[in-house]
């Protein structure tokens, strides 16, 4: 394969750190990228190791986060208490896009994890997206509500259904999850039922 | 081990997306930050993996990818063309408190791959080592030379030594690199010699 074609990737893959989410960072000075998010729960995976289902493989984890949400390039952040319209398809062009601009080996080799984290039913896949959804947890609750207060009203009930797949991909961090919510109506961050 | 102790850790590396570098992203926007930079190499070892040593482990060079920069957090980013002080013993102390903060098989794990990386002997350590080296000229020669401006006058015989290190972890990008820096001096962004 060819250098060349392999590095339109890596330069393309610049642009997901324009990409802003509605986490704040926990010094609260400004709402994180999914690049340096994209690090965060990749370095998570690695500190988290035993916290994963037995027959995870932390290596492939890794790699499903690392490009997890890459197609958000070209299909943008969509908040996860939001309506999600057309997301699934918006991300399957851009992963068309994005992954076609590797060599085709390589590319369909980072596609295939990708459609796998997205499935969701591996247990590498079923970790990874625990991981993606319980950090934004400690994001929230410790920056005074963090993304939760840009939907005035949102409750508990909603935000644990959206925080669901922690529990099939870690009963440790869906422990603490629970805890955590539990804080956010006592604190009144967010409202009961 | 405890979730909570793990979650010490985890929570400090958000710290690393406040450590400002001197590169800037290919759009110019803004320099880039070492916990998007740390996503964005681990990520490119993915993809330009055939450019590695043949007895490299590319599950590994993300590892080191991921983890090489957080001593930042403590002893900051030291740009590549000033002067590196005291630098070694305050990324040293870093690493015993950072890694420290770990359950203490994770972090004795963690930390070796760390002075692994430092070392840059292995093959693992000297392909990551070559990607860590290899983005930013790209990003410097795409954006009228980035970072090279900071220092006037820089020659290009500086930046060669600087990215030599390039040359030890994969030919391929080394002779990439060399026609990086050709250019950089044809389009006056280094001065020659």
């Amino acid at each position: 394969m060819s250098l060349a074609e392999a590095l339109t990737f890596v330069l393309e893959l610049d642009r997901l750190k324009s990409v802003e989410r509605r986490t704040p960072l926990l010094d609260g000075s400004r709402v994180e990228n999914d690049a340096e998010h994209s690090w965060h729960v990749a370095t998570a995976a690695l500190a988290l190791a035993e916290f994963a289902p037995a027959d995870a493989d932390i290596a492939r984890v890794v790699t499903m986060l690392l490009v997890h949400d890459i197609v958000e390039i070209d299909a943008g952040d969509t908040p996860l208490y939001d309506d999600h319209g057309d997301q699934e398809e918006r991300e399957a062009r851009a992963a068309d896009r994005l992954f076609g601009l590797l060599p085709a080996a390589r590319g369909a080799e980072l596609r295939a994890i990708w459609d796998e984290f997205e499935a969701g039913e591996s247990a590498d896949a079923r970790f990874a997206r625990a991981l993606d959804r319980f950090l934004p947890l400690l994001h929230d609750i410790r920056t005074g509500g963090g993304s939760w207060n840009r939907t005035p009203g949102l409750t508990v009930g909603a935000v644990r259904e959206r925080v669901q797949v922690i529990e099939r991909g870690s009963p440790e961090l869906w422990a603490y999850a629970e805890r955590v919510l539990d804080d956010a109506v006592a604190r009144g961050y967010l409202a009961p039922g």
